[in-house]
């Protein structure tokens, strides 16, 4: 069974960039982010609950970011989402941002690493399963923990 | 002949959002931006050399927004957009937020006013015709000035 | 008696200026909305409370911002603030953004008009005597309703 | 000799939370570019030029941050920055991000990494005299190469 990561499709915005004349470097992480967001609903995780307002929450406690060359405004890129679960109470998404015309390469390559917590003790929570089928709808197979 | 305004759907994501839950109300604005960044790629014209690398430029000289009620992380939103010239060199944008899923009734309104000028010189310059096209197309037709 | 408006100090960043090399449009307002804040806190306000975990919550239903010239990274500016009540549950604040070292000329005037809410029920609720005083603090006394 | 982190101070502002009330997380990385701008203001360079008008750039390759605590509206935070050459045309900046009323243990890690280029080439280029000044003003000595 071949697995394809689930793709978010976007234009980059004027207020994305900066008096450089390109993505400023923090939104490229937003990009990221916005792909994630997109890939929640795909599982029909409603995200006005999930963000705010639910018992659990996910809280980013690590990211990183590389740019292999600058976006500009209206640039249309193509964000590939890659979840993976590293601990019971832990996952971790890699992206990989292509230009819709060059998918050969990608622009940016960057990863966030999530924590299930308990929204109101602020302690570790397990993965509940709604986050565990979201992983194993999109994400790599033999890096989910057995 | 019935004029369609010019629509652009978005959803509103976490990073629209504030410690209020809702979308902050700047990003209000940055949403109707992103509905005249969409219309103008609509006509096609190029959204890198149009914002910072084009000899005229359209600086936003006064930008007004009513909020009737709070957007969330998650909503789906349709922006309606329609411009007319106000004077030779100058235009305004009118637009009108609705829930997808509730047309009848906008959530926000919001306006921007436009200024042709000269990007070096920072002088008042008249719409060049790529713009009073635009306008045209998507615009009120008795708004135009003769 | 005199009475001194508001005043907030920033230095223009280079995540406020866009790809045409000054301040966004909407991160005027942002600036804005910063010097609001400060005043609050200035008022002995907590703002963790204030915004977002709070019974009592006042929304900004309308803004509107004039740009009389550009803003650039590095532009240090000073924004003076005065509010006034302008019924029971509401209250509208003037802007006035000038650059540091010419406090003769605005170079941007806003305003934000703000709403008493009770939170939860989202029905008007009329200002409490936090407000009320914040207002007389740093308002116009003129404009203050008996 | 001792040499002393440059030191930025800072309240968390409505505009950086999220509606999980706390700061969205790529703010972390915008609040860090923040200290480095006013370690290069204090260092006597002009941002304005620096920022998009320079024939010499510095874009950010490669971005991390770690999240020891969520920062909520209000809190004040000191970002202590140290940079350090990495090769002739490479330099890193190390953020730790405290609150300014616990300053033995930070909430926030940072790093960015820069290279130098010719802006219109967008080729490598060795880092110029005020940069290699600039590390040796605020950086750790040890780590600046021979």
């Amino acid at each position: 069974m071949v697995r394809v990561p689930f793709v978010y499709q976007r234009t980059i915005r004027f207020q994305d960039t900066d008096a450089a004349g390109v993505v400023y470097f923090a939104n490229g992480l937003s990009l990221c982010h916005e792909a994630y967001e997109a890939s929640l609903e795909a599982s029909g995780i409603p995200l006005n609950t999930f963000f705010g307002k639910s018992d659990l929450a996910f809280p980013i406690v690590h990211a990183s970011i590389d740019f292999l060359r600058p976006l500009s405004c209206g640039d249309r890129v193509e964000i590939h989402l890659t979840p993976s679960q590293t601990s019971a109470s832990q996952f971790e998404i890699a992206y990989c941002v292509y230009l819709a015309a060059a998918l050969e390469k990608p622009v940016i390559l960057a990863t966030t690493r999530h924590v299930g917590i308990d929204a109101k003790a602020r302690s570790r929570h397990n993965l509940p399963p709604f986050m565990v089928n979201w992983v194993a709808q999109w994400g790599t197979p033999g890096k989910i923990p057995g």
